[in-house]
């Protein structure tokens, strides 16, 4: 049987495992929200423990909270910090109460730890409270913004570092087919040729502006409201502590961090994740098209369009042998949709926000968190086990080319739109080549064709050569 | 200069022109609300000038409204339902206030024209008002609602309509198509044969689902809060007309409504609709997937699977001559996306319900009946221009079918997993057909490969004989 | 240092932990997606166990499966479904492929699990056989759609079950309050009298029928697909196995499961599971509904509604002292804004499938089944913390309506809605009780003031007796 | 009868009104696309109307264009471009075709009005034609993305500017409420006293950056695409056309285009589209936020908060007379729902992009031109209507913060938080004033009580004086 201590609020009594760090309050949220068994993010823990060191040491330096006091504060949540409490942390990723339960767990955490530090037993508050000392001139208000700030922060550069890996990829893929002519579709309907590089060069701009969006989208994390306390009028906060206590956590951090300059706008709006998520959920729409795409070209191997090869990764069936399927891709699609509901769930937690503050943001946080999480691990897989090693089935993409009645969109200018199309139709009925019906009808010369039809000038403006331009003589 | 009347109300006054039926309530609705442009829908007004019909008379069958009054304004009533005064419904789709400026429309137009069928004046609103006479023991928080239950009623009629014939038009592709044997995709992958048919009767049957989950929500129309007046406690309204009301509601459209046995519940709620959204919604996205489906089956003409043709439309594009693209299809995929989102709007509008109303009922309709008639539009052209005319390629299929190393998995349960994926990753190196491959390598006779591999049989359970099977003796 | 084995396929070797029931497969996807870090549902693990079961028997029922062989497989099935194996089920929720890892996952883990019960060495595959024995006559396509059926029936038990307690909760909150007369509000404006309990009633109709959808959604899960096999056509299903497998599933689970009619249908399409998400996000948007008006008559306590007390779970504020907040019903708002946005990612999901199979449904099913936990642990524990201990401040409430303008609305029909709107706007102005103004005009007399302003009576309908009708003499 | 012209393409023949501009792509389209009776934009016809003429020009300056069509072919864009033409841009706002029908549908009014200018009958294409001259080396897949991003330039100022004149007026707000006290809430329960004028400095701040978002997001709208014809490649288009084309362009529309680097990207994704509706999706969450915010301050008049009156804009009720509702706010609220469920639309839309087209690009211009317009409308109205004159009820708030609990919290510092939290309780519960019983208890004297208590100091940092720091001398 395990070994209980006995707390007590104005509640009433609790058993609290007496080798916990945790207190009454985080058992009463344990109680409370027992909703999706996930606890807190570990990024959002190591972040606490950064928010309560800045506030401790600003405390002490404005002579608010005691020194020895202090250093034990301190020194616990530097444990936290480096994760050696993480088990303490039970309150559920969703509960309610705008994360007041978080932040009484990392009080009562980091509170017992430093009462143990100075020699004492867990759960004697009078030595060092959670409520007074840990959280001196703090609330779940200020403290809880400022945590997820620096949990976003942290979680953002893991995603920025592999999606700059994707479009190092995607470039290298753009110069590696640059000479591959293929088909260009629209509608799924054959188009005009393109290069192989040329899809890769569009992937690769396209994910250079979202990287440019989500970066852009995290510089506002550095303006966070520690001092706003309850509401976000300071009250209870020194002026000379607000001051203090963040340039405490860009110090700790190593980040730029700065006091939001109006504190009630800072506590009580969520923009700032709303805009976050939306970088991520058009981050997580272009990968998904990337990843369609993708499949689309590689869909076959006999009976698809078999322009490219993704690297088998694993058995595509646990009946059809030998089947291979581009698994890599479809993770990206599921991510993609993950994403985008959980934008839809961020959005809706945003809109709820009442007055002085949102007491949504557990179930804002954890979506953004897990965002955060899955793109960047997925994005990593992506690009090491499919895109890395695509291959261009550079024979079958020519003979699409050759074999395809788009081409004749070329010879539109020079004969006009109404008679490339009845070419055109023809072509398709008779399933001849364009090229033989327009030597046959005397349209162009085989010089002509040969200039038009070059699939490899089709792919870049100019084959129009002036003198071969209709509507002049009109 | 149009000619002017003055009305005036507790805010004061408004010049109205002389000519228009609507009022001082509708003119300032008018002003305050100029959102989207888009009047109410057509079968909004129809709805409502049954609604006040059937409340005139009730309100005269039980002594409370003056006969003359009664028939007057139930004269003007039926004119509104005929679409008479369709142009005199001027507030905008989008207003703040769960829909009074609606019923103020409605109140008006009615009182002004049946003022003047009793030789008055418009704005002589002693002789027909606005809101003691047509809005006689009635509230907008139970004529608006029953008014919206009227005009989805006679909107899903259209959509079940044109759904119905969409599943006609499937059965009869399916048994058009039974004999077409394809090769069946997973992942976009080669997968194992299967019959174009069975294509369409999965699409069919889905459709058919479709179909019942709408009906099954509509059926909660005829249910009607009528009666409830402000918050459903019935205030202002006599037992005796609550009961007639809906009665009378019944024998003029035709629909078997029905009080609804709690008014306060179903004058707050608003589930009906989004239940409906959601059967909507989940309609939409089975299209949007079948339509996909069809594009990618007649993806081509040369470059893509190529296995149907949809029925060219139109010019598919103003610069590439003969392309035709699958539009029709394109359509379905956007009213999918369309509805979707409306599903969106109106669950984030019947959450923001707050106690006894729900005020966000004009946008939430505005989408529900949207939603209804783009659905039934889409269908009906995407019925007649792209279903019924679908031709399969059937040559094609069958050298698809041929060419596959899918069909490997019939092999499957003669000779084990692991030997069947060797073979099938030795046919798609070598680009031999997998028959050959068996053959050369004894592992089948021919007899056996030409019973295993019969394409029809593998579209349906029993290909595996029983003396074929592996396994037994172990 | 682990001890480890070497299993292979046809893309080369990987290294197994020697104790491990998973192999090669299992460790292939694990190392493609590594994603969200979260396991498959238990439920979903159990459910394969059962799948895997059924199987086996059939298998050897038609004399497909050697007998042995049969019956290890079913007795390592049974400790699958006991939960002995849940750790070996190490696949990312999150994952390529349809479902196939989850499947392997199983295959392999019921494989060694049956050879060691054969008295082999993990890993000897040609005693028992992933994919030759364990998935005989199986295909990811149709195991994994079933296992997600027989996941989420067990799961909607326990939702079932917990909303019918609320519905009784909120039944007994409606008797209990039926006396109470409140002040109705639409608009968050003051209405007209209503009784407490009308609102509780009003709750209870609403949950109820969402209880109903949710019955309804979960009916269709019965039907499944096995013996569908790849695409639905049965390719190497004997049909007797066919007919047989899904009996022995009844049989073991317990629930009246029967084949889907057309197998081809069942495979590839989504709606049951888009169904099932929709009925839930009904329930969610109707469950935020009522906490936000729990939340709104609760606010004050001295600056808001105040019109009941929600028992006090947890300290609100770190900073504020005494505070308590409704955290409760924050919880559920948040729990509904997961399952919405849960419902968003399903729907793109079930959108995203093509052909013969939805490769989408990892994503799909992750969220279903959380969106079930999480209603069914939310809904419990709103329940026991929050709804059960509601009390009403009866005096509050009836000062408050004493105190309204609202109730002039009951004077509407006896003196006009014009005359009723000049006394409201001199009440309002003036801030006297409408009662005095009426009196001093002379409008109308003490006791028929107080026939129609007594607040229970405003409650029902029938106040308006009918000597006191106006327009009768017009 | 109206006289008819007969037209023809490669599908045959049609009728087509001869006064009519349009022509026979354009009866086409709207034969296959009766889908939601909306026709383009005005602001997408105008925006045609300079790409039309842009290229003519462009086309006559590289010597492709005879110089007599490309002056008519200018003279007739310009009068689309004054709006002579709206009526004859008759295609549906949804279609399949990625916006063809759009373009031709512009392509046919210029050239039979070109054709009329130049005297000719309209439908004699010989004269000119709406696709070799018209439409020379443009695509749809550049023209219509290009006309696009003039649109929403065009309704973006209109947006800038009236959320310009909204921030400004919350500025005034802010500082014409800067002492009014009243009664912070948090959790809707009862937290801290703040300035009236502080939450109106929070709606500005929070405006601010949305608008900053917003030209942020328009600024990517200066690329376009003009040039790069069907896929990107900028097949059939001149180096030379393609430089003029777009200096052409913003030579006419006097905004700063020019042409995106990589064409093949510009062509196939849609990121700035999301971007644009992502940006307007999170300025739609905070404007319903701050409107949720003012209806519930204004709640009341009676029994609610009623710390603000909102202006009376019409009667708020058909029947209960005087009854005043938020209207004004009601319908920022359904705009937003409107412009999230738009954004929805919209991210659907643009993930099903394919290879190098986006098709579903109309019904993504339909969503966000809309959200554009509405959008503008609402923010124009809710500040003249609704923000404009907002009345703080001072009394009423200074009321309700001298008798809240809530501002035990400024004591919290001095007593520490146990001790405070009894007090709190004991108020509660006997309804006494912190004040009084702080001063029974003696636990402060009344002058502590006085500098600690002052409520405007209370709404910034620093009450905490030194002296009264708790927690020093343990």
């Amino acid at each position: 049987m395990t070994a209980m201590r006995t707390e007590r609020d104005l509640m009433g009594e609790r058993q609290i495992p007496a080798h916990a760090y945790y207190g009454i309050q985080t058992v009463r949220a344990k109680e409370n929200f027992p909703i999706t068994g996930y606890p807190p993010h570990e990024e959002l823990i190591k972040a606490f423990g950064y928010v309560k060191k800045a506030a401790a040491k600003a405390n002490s330096q404005v002579g608010a909270l005691n020194k020895t006091i202090a250093e034990v504060v301190m020194k616990a949540a530097d444990e936290v910090i480096e994760g050696k409490f993480n088990d303490e942390f039970i309150v559920d990723s969703i509960q309610g109460g705008a994360g007041t339960s978080f932040n009484m767990n990392a009080n009562e955490v980091i509170a017992n730890r430093a009462i143990e530090l100075l020699g004492g037993e867990k759960g004697d508050y009078l030595k060092v409270s959670p409520n007074t000392h840990v959280n001196m001139a703090q609330s779940t208000n200020d403290t809880f913004p400022t945590a997820i700030h620096i949990a976003c922060l942290n979680l953002s550069h893991g995603l920025i570092h592999v999606l700059n890996e994707l479009i190092e990829t995607m470039t290298k893929k753009e110069d590696e087919f640059d000479h591959v002519i293929k088909m260009g579709r629209t509608h799924l309907q054959d188009a005009v040729p393109i290069r192989l590089g040329q899809e890769f060069g569009s992937y690769r701009r396209l994910l250079a502006r979202d990287l440019a969006r989500i970066k852009q989208s995290v510089d506002h994390l550095y303006e966070v409201n520690m001092g706003a306390t309850a509401v976000g009028t300071g009250l209870n906060a020194l002026p000379e502590y607000i001051e203090k206590v963040t340039k405490n956590l860009a110090e700790m951090t190593g980040m730029p961090f700065h006091r939001a300059e109006n504190l009630v706008d800072a506590t009580q709006n969520t923009d700032a994740y709303t805009q976050l998520s939306g970088a991520m959920k058009i981050l997580a729409i272009n990968l998904s098209k990337i990843a369609n795409d993708l499949r689309l070209m590689s869909s076959g191997p006999r009976t698809g369009f078999n322009e490219i090869n993704l690297p088998p990764r694993q058995a595509g069936s646990s009946i059809m042998p030998g089947k291979v399927n581009p698994v890599m891709c479809e993770v990206i699609n599921q991510i993609s949709f993950q994403v985008i509901g959980n934008d839809h769930t961020i959005s809706l937690a945003s809109e709820a926000g009442q007055l002085e503050l949102n007491v949504m943001e557990p179930v804002l946080v954890f979506n953004l968190l897990q965002s955060f999480s899955i793109l960047k691990n997925g994005i990593h897989v992506f690009k090491e086990f499919a895109v890395d090693g695509i291959e261009a089935n550079i024979e079958r993409c020519r003979e699409l080319v050759e074999n395809s009645v788009g081409i004749i969109t070329a010879i539109n200018p020079h004969v006009g739109y109404e008679t490339a199309a009845r070419i055109a139709k023809e072509a398709i009925t008779s399933k001849r080549p364009v090229r033989e019906i327009c030597l046959e009808k005397g349209i162009l010369t085989e010089e002509e064709l040969n200039r038009i039809l070059e699939p490899k000038e089709m792919t870049n403006p100019g084959i129009a050569a002036p003198d071969l331009i209709f509507g002049q003589d009109i």
